[in-house]
């Protein structure tokens, strides 16, 4: 007998074709994933090689520590103007990187224009195009000010926002209430209905919630509830119908005994139990306050937060300062959209909601939502692989959000963007699909995945920072 | 070259020893899972051949599509003694087969004298007995009244119930209402708070139900809500938290603007919204629903109910009238129990809520709950299996009820006693755990398999039923 005519066991590491060559011949295969770290790109080899030392480890474990260890509180209800420090005048916010009007995507301009006609400063587009120019309305993002808002994330003074405080670092965020379907600024569409919705939020939802909310002592534990829907099909960025309800359960009995009438009641609890997606702007403001509470940590190569204003998408990272690293938001290639749209009616990437997978949720947890694990690739082993692929480019896990549908596998979290550049792995996002011109808002559902650029220029920005 | 010194294939069926034997050696495995029919006994296997028809087959396929169409639509809140038809006099209903007092579990015992003293028919219990005796006061299950009742399942007249509709086929059903935790009757525990909670319940809690449910045009789809809480963590038999939230959804503006008090509807969402099995009552009633289409098909071979009352186990089949095959009440074996107790504090297994899984929910569809799937053997991959085998005891799947966490496999249903013999394999039920003397209420969760005997019993009657 030699070795050949024994029963064969392979391990091969790298190409797949040679396993299957081999499988097909019925000798079993351990196949090894291996790549060649970069691209096999030798300048970002040599850079990562640089970079691989033992007090980036420990910053980007603190600043890991930090994200897991945040406890966000939802503490108010308020108008945009009175709540953000630093908001003022006819200052208007939205999702992504920095951007001037003209370059803005369709859904963006539309949505800006609601809110600028909902505050009564412009009577129509061109009017609010001329006082852009002459600096009298401003554009912001979101960011810069602790905001956070989902798709067009535009957001106005007279808007009431949730306030969450993260209650161990004392930082705060914010976050437009989702408008919920039809014509609405964060989809970009508007006409009469959505201003007087606009309205209502701001005179009689935010202060009737307020009053609800102030009978919280400490307000509401906001990841306490994630973590319940977690376990009820929540990855609670595509989907929050779970984190809904709970929240409903919650405020229900205390909206009640507000002393509010029973109609504005009724119309409250319509409105929440009407909107699966009313908890996401709780999400939002959680993740921020995670995010940024781990942002800031010299030496630490941790993604602190990931935008698109579907033209760019940006990172910021966590030892560098207030720079964003930019390129072309992604093409909304993996979605399943509505009857008789296509990807070519899409918008680019879009949401200030990204930081959901900067927290370590959403897309981290694709296994957590079943319904939506069908985007990459439609079982629940997919959605196990896609979790530990993640893993890869994450420095932890954080077993607060451990997924039960997966065998309380727990979610990965914080995005190392060495790791990144390595694998070429770069992390994906459930994300809504806007129309690209039409004012219809949405129409599909999907995944994007984060363009490698942004994470390659980062890293180089942190190796030259970094000096030697 | 030999066939001994080629690769080696083994395809192994039966016995597990020759596998393991084989893959210690490195040889791969195909394993069939196989054993003979009914355990190798020769009447049995006699009996089945003879059963092997195509008419039942007919039969249990339409049981099964009576099951499956069936549309049971909350309908009602009303007394028991005013809902029920035929519940009379001082009649107390109770679980699972019929059962003298002096049979009765512990727990079962203290719910029919709470629900004797709140009915204010006895002084003690001496008094109960005495009457029990002459009488004056009688016990019946359940089951003959179209009523199902989780544990103890104990029903007095006074006590409101859910009255449930089946849109299709028009028959009704009822449960009492969940009185969540605490000294509670379906628990086997009261005392003064348990009475306070009844009066409750009755004089302010189920009229206000019953206009709150008024006013949604055709009553409530309970399945409808199952379908959902099945993709939210719900199996809904030991858990219908997500359930039970969408029921609080829909109710909460319903009652707001009910006209009630802002305190009687604050009481009653508090009530609903701080007990994760209050949607348990709507599920039985649905699974009585259900199951009850498909009882009384002439050669059906399909249970149509299962029922335990701590000391009895209990089926009944649809193609033999009313005769019910009862044996022994399992133990609690297989059960995570609270903090200082063991099986050997348990009472058997009890509650008509078998009815679950009699429909295809519950245990069927245990990888619905991964929290539940715990039970048996911790993952999901066991999960899936445990439905496999489930499924080779069941006529059908109902695709309504598929489990998005174990990819959207159908639920397994319709229980074919002619399969539970051949194969061994018998029902499991998802189901809570009793003290069996001390009154302290539950003890534990866990999972209870139906004895085989009264299956195989079930099986010799209809055999010999069925001539020849």
């Amino acid at each position: 007998m030699t070795v050949l005519s024994e029963p064969l066991g392979v391990i091969n590491v790298g190409l797949e074709g040679f396993r299957r060559e081999l499988e097909g011949q019925g000798i079993p295969v351990v196949q090894v994933d291996w790549r060649p770290p970069a691209g096999g790109d030798r300048a970002l080899i040599e850079l990562l090689s640089r970079l691989e030392r033992p007090e980036i480890d420990e910053a980007n474990a603190r600043a890991v520590a930090r994200m897991t260890e945040s406890r966000p509180v939802w503490i108010d209800v308020e108008r945009a103007g009175k709540a953000i420090p630093g908001l003022e005048g006819r200052t208007i916010l939205h999702a992504g990187p920095a951007i001037e009007f003209g370059r803005m995507c369709d859904p963006q301009q539309r949505a800006v224009e609601g809110a600028a006609r909902f505050e009564g400063w412009v009577s129509g587009r061109e009017d609010l195009e001329r006082q852009l120019e002459r600096g009298e309305i401003v554009l912001r993002p979101n960011h810069l000010y602790g905001s956070v808002g989902a798709m067009t994330g535009v957001l106005s003074p007279s808007m009431p926002v949730v306030v969450a405080e993260n209650e161990p670092f004392k930082n705060r965020s914010f976050s437009p209430f989702n408008e919920g379907k039809g014509n609405v600024i964060w989809l970009g569409a508007f006409d009469e209905s959505t201003f007087a919705r606009l309205r209502w939020l701001r005179d009689e939802f935010g202060p009737l919630l307020r009053a609800a909310l102030r009978r919280i002592p400490g307000g509401l534990d906001i990841f306490k509830i994630v973590s319940e829907g977690i376990q009820m099909g929540d990855e609670v960025h595509a989907r929050s119908a779970a984190c809904t309800l709970i929240l409903q359960r919650l405020l229900a009995p205390l909206l009640v005994e507000s002393g509010a009438s029973a109609d504005a009641v009724g119309r409250a609890l319509r409105f929440i139990g009407g909107n699966n997606h009313f908890f996401l702007s709780l999400t939002l403001t959680a993740c921020k306050c995670a995010a940024e509470a781990a942002h800031g940590i010299e030496g630490s190569t941790v993604v602190t937060a990931m935008t698109r204003n579907g033209v760019d998408f940006a990172i910021r990272v966590g030892g560098l300062g207030d720079r964003w690293f930019v390129a072309k938001a992604p093409r909304m290639d993996e979605a399943i959209y509505y009857s008789g749209y296509t990807v070519d009616d899409a918008a680019g990437d879009i949401g200030d909601s990204a930081i959901v997978e900067t927290a370590g949720l959403g897309g981290m947890i694709i296994g957590a939502a079943p319904s939506i694990a069908s985007f990459v690739g439609g079982t629940m082993a997919h959605a196990r692989r896609a979790m530990g692929t993640l893993r890869r480019i994450c420095v932890a896990t954080n077993p607060r959000f451990a997924v039960g549908a997966v065998d309380f596998t727990p979610a990965p979290v914080g995005i190392d963007i060495r790791k990144v550049v390595r694998t070429g792995v770069t992390p994906f996002i459930d994300t809504g699909v806007l129309h690209k011109a039409s004012g219809v808002g949405q129409i599909g559902t999907g995944i994007a995945r984060a363009p490698l650029e942004v994470f390659v220029r980062a890293l180089e920005a942190f190796a030259s920072s970094a000096g030697r």
